[in-house]
């Protein structure tokens, strides 16, 4: 499309996330036209849910056929939709796009809130992106928000001054009192991943990580299940996976955190298993976990 | 009302108090009825500018006439309200209510922002308070939220969940990550409150703060204007005033400045000076502050 950074506005609003679920209808589906949404798990079934309050919602692709465990396997460019929302990593399902889905004419907005600063983006395909703060950017309590400021403009005008984007853009993200902690500590990691070769860097290392994790699952394959087949469809921040033998699960569950790893229960509403391996998740964990999955299943298997 | 405690939920939500300028009135301020406001200034404005975006907004009262500068003198009680709504203490003109507005039979809603935990208060009276935390409360990015159970059950159903205040109420606050630093700081905060005897000594040291102040001003009454002259209408958190030559007002903020005291300026939108002395402030400083007052009048009165 042509836009460079200087098309942009950088916002750091309070709230998080789910506040975009709603503020981006708000602004942008009007009254006759429709939204396009590609449903891929939880937190775009939230987004949709939040859509339908402000017209009519077009779910043009998704796979809760496959409860979630890989991305649609079509995803059709929508037609004279009002803009073509998805996510592009779901902390629950474990998976992600590799690839950056065809808008067609429509403007596309993304919900990047766990794998935004991940890698490099190509930033031009968007009009919209957004990211709750707390899995790559900082501490919960605000949200990122990177639009381009012709789109924000198209906003519509008769809606609260607090939701309207084209109102924070023109205040230069300073219409109220931001959430200044949060900002600050977003400073302070935009410094670290800059100092630690950016997001060059951080993407290589990031996949480096998942790749450890997912060659360590797959060759244990008759004794853990990764939740997500197909490579393309796997997440790099979030590794899901069930034991083939679920009597097992509570055995794993305290032998890991004995071992020291924590938060390996899997969602409530999915159940087995996930290993959340955001920026912040040194290669060293990656490393001793895969040990232990190893050493578990020669134990177990 | 004979409402108590266990009718309350305390809800700490993410963003600023802006956001409730717009949450108020999209979940109770229905299509056939309309909204009652008390118009006191920056931030009352900006509550009822958000409410038109909603529906019918009638200003029962205001003080625009007076530059703000004075409560309302009549404040009528509202008749067939969805809900009455005011801002306790208005931060940019120094005014504030000593008593709590008749709502008639409509809910009573009230913004206090800057107020709130400065002393104790009857929750009985209001059906929804809020208050941005940045002021006496914890750091800026929460915002505290203390609605009547029963009155949340009533707001509208169409809207989206993450504005609606019967869902937040329904997930106990946390329908979504909640901001979890500025919480813990507040339980801090709270602590500290405690320690220090509570609401009731607050309040003592609050109007002790404040009328060292105002009665420096008032007794230099020839060379500084407060600029709130009723008592009952003087706010306890900010005070406001004037030089009677404004040719000394830079001589005035560069010698302050030179003392030891910071952020004297008045809002931009009013000029003169406020000092704003919330919780934290201590007792000894609001003392400095007026022997510094004293000080400048007699070498430049």
């Amino acid at each position: 499309m042509g836009l460079s950074h200087d098309d942009y506005e950088v916002l750091f609003l309070g709230g998080g996330a789910s506040s975009q679920f709603a503020m981006v209808p708000m602004n942008f589906l009007s009254a006759d036209g429709k939204a396009a949404y590609i449903h891929t798990g939880e937190w775009s079934r939230r987004a949709i849910g939040e859509a339908r309050c402000f017209g009519r919602v077009e779910v043009i692709a998704g796979s809760e056929d496959r409860h979630f465990s890989a991305l649609p396997a079509d995803i059709p460019t929508p037609v004279d939709a009002c803009y073509l929302h998805y996510t592009s990593n779901n902390t629950i399902f474990g998976t992600a796009f590799d690839t950056i889905p065809d808008p067609g004419d429509s403007p596309l907005i993304c919900d990047m809130s766990s794998d935004f600063l991940s890698r490099p983006l190509d930033f031009s395909a968007f009009s919209l992106i957004y990211a709750g703060a707390q899995k790559n950017i900082g501490p919960a309590g605000a949200t990122v928000v990177v639009i381009e400021r012709g789109f924000a403009e198209k906003g519509k005008k008769e809606i609260p001054n607090i939701y309207s984007y084209a109102y924070h853009v023109k205040a230069k993200g300073v219409a109220n009192t931001p959430p200044v902690y949060a900002i600050y500590m977003i400073g302070l990691v935009a410094q670290w991943l800059k100092a630690g070769g950016g997001l060059e860097a951080m993407g290589i290392r990031n996949e480096k990580k998942a790749a450890i994790l997912y060659a360590t699952l797959d060759a244990l394959d008759g004794f853990y299940r990764p939740t997500v087949k197909e490579p393309a469809h796997r997440s790099r921040m979030n590794v899901t996976f069930r034991l083939r033998d679920p009597s097992l699960d509570s055995t794993f569950l305290k032998e890991a955190e004995e071992a020291g790893f924590r938060g390996l229960k899997g969602h409530r509403s999915v159940g087995g298993f996930r290993a959340s391996i955001y920026n912040a998740f040194p290669i060293e964990g990656v490393e001793a976990l895969a040990h232990f999955l190893k050493a578990f299943a020669s134990r177990y298997g």
